[in-house]
């Protein structure tokens, strides 16, 4: 059977019609089928459309190119540029939004970041539609060096993963909300792993001055009853059963809030 | 001409990102173009998600595969499901969703209902993506046995189509608006068969304490006038022309409504 | 390598699960790609659909076919039409949509109008899912004279592109903001190039009662800064960098607005 091609995937944060001409453009360079990633990202949140692509960038194929356009610099001297990770390419703005993808689908070493140099166009306010629809199409269609130029090292977003610390009663850590889903869970930037590694499932977290279980799946709690879980993106998160957390919670994105585990013996008695 | 393989769909209650994983992961199994239906479901609306499913699945060709993920029992023991109604595939949850869609597609007889087992995944809060998006990608790659387990009993809504009933001045019956869609158009789960039995286009129904006109199409009335009619999807809808319906009525989703029909004498006195 | 079928794309007002039925019509029908343009012009806003297909459609390749439902008249007795422009079609009903798009894709004699009669089919609320969508699916895989009837000349929205004319103090134009994008760019209906011919960049404009820098690119302000510009819709429009133009300058859409240019010298004063 012949394989269709990988898709190249549109990731912005225009939520208008805007992102057709892009859709238009990259059919108008190659047959590989255009996807949607995701076009609600908050305006101009770098932060949220890099933590969208890392997350949802290992579930594609090999050869996917993933054009990334949430870009509060365009206008002005910044690069565009193309990665290779991992057997998939990413296409945007040298501003960070790319970084975090990249190091989830390949080894920090076998990551390649290049200036994709770029013609200034007529437009100026449409980069999307004039730079990097195009060059994730190119790369679709002709390979990575159709748009390389130089290696380059990449602008980051301070990474921000924040790490426990000891603390009289137990562990604390000041964890961000970075996103805030649709069902109101509200995602930490604090990792799964770092959690786990100082409390286990069914122990006791204080998130703010709230205490919440932290269990393994939203069945281990009350419909409406609030809880802390890792969740499919790897992260601590705050959730309740079929209700918002967020609201439950009030925590927003952005937000900065402290989780603390008491010892095991403390936490007990709460 | 060789034809592209049928789409995989999908439907889905995130309106969010999430989706796009599974778009990922079903690029990665198949060729199979993928298409959306629709991603704002009302959260967990499993019969809304039905409505929605039975109206659009006929519409597809032979061998799509509609991947349905609105399930408040996730985390649960809820089995999934594959069906084979009228050479068209609906993976999901079991609790109901798929079965009004696969009633419409094929003769109930002709239908056939299956397990469709899975590994518990590492992940416990995302079957979109790690369980119900594969079945339905092998699915579209391997076929159905590649996915189905035994033949099982589906889990159903109960139905709720209403009847009239005869009463002292003609005829009645208790409606639910089981959508309302972005016109403002109210959708009743009353067929318009149903109606069509006990009256014709042009008499008057009586909605709530309200007189309607049963129409053919908006036209039949003046911009802004409410009207009774049979929609697209073959259910009795009230609507306005150029207007909302359920804003001129009153009427939101989930909401019971009497809907009585004088006999012809009476109503031509109204 | 083979190439895919160039798309058929959709651009509704349905915002709404209904566009789920015209991909599953058309995939029926055609093997070649669905693609959506847009789904959520304002409900039955001909002139706003008419603005974004014009902008949209030039970037997508030869061979594509554009089916747009919005639609005040359906179930009256309005035409269908099937219109080739430039190697692009569109189709739909006869009510101005399509115009614009068409005389952007080709010369003015090169574009060929065609009424594209139906059965009416026994539905009679849903021509986008029971005309349209299977009309633009059978220009694409069979081409116009599949569905194409008689040649017609289509009905046309006024144009309404003013123009400047001089007064005492230089030149003033009355526009309309005929689009407010999700950033709050306020896109007016006066073209870049009318303006360019009375102003150049760096001058003043003066817009309701506000002075406003007339730039090249946000970036030329400041953060939260107004200013005009040509966006990359070739048109006038007042944004404002990192901000919504609309809401600093209490702007929306349907609204007329004047602009004014006072001469140089005056201007170098303001």
């Amino acid at each position: 059977m012949t394989r269709n091609r990988p898709p190249v995937t549109l990731l912005t944060d225009f939520d208008d019609f805007y992102v057709a001409a892009m859709r238009g453009v990259v059919a108008s360079i190659t047959d590989a089928p255009v996807q949607d990633i995701y076009h609600k990202v908050p305006p101009q949140d770098v932060r949220a459309a890099a933590f969208i692509l890392r997350n949802v960038a290992p579930y594609y194929p090999d050869g996917a190119v993933h054009c990334v356009v949430v870009d509060p610099g365009v206008g002005t001297e910044r690069r565009s540029l193309v990665v290779e990770a991992g057997d998939q390419y990413l296409v945007g703005p040298d501003n960070g939004v790319l970084v975090p993808a990249a190091r989830e689908l390949a080894d920090e070493g076998e990551v390649r970041y290049y200036d994709a140099p770029y013609d200034d166009p007529e437009s100026h306010t449409f980069h999307g539609r004039d730079v990097f629809a195009p060059q994730a199409a190119r790369v679709a269609e002709d390979g990575v060096d159709a748009v390389a130029g130089e290696r380059v090292e990449p602008v980051t977003l301070d990474s921000g993963a924040p790490k426990f610390e000891t603390t009289e009663d137990g562990y604390e850590a000041r964890a961000t909300i970075v996103y805030v889903d649709r069902f109101g869970n509200a995602v930490t930037n604090l990792s799964g792993d770092e959690v786990l590694e100082v409390v286990e499932y069914g122990t006791t977290l204080r998130v703010g001055g709230r205490h919440l279980p932290f269990e393994r799946t939203y069945a281990a709690v009350e419909r409406g009853e609030a809880l802390a879980l890792v969740g499919s993106h790897g992260n601590l998160e705050f959730a309740a059963r079929e209700e918002s957390g967020a609201d439950a919670l009030g925590l927003s994105a952005g937000e900065e809030v402290s989780v603390a585990v008491a010892d095991r013996k403390d936490t007990k008695e709460n």
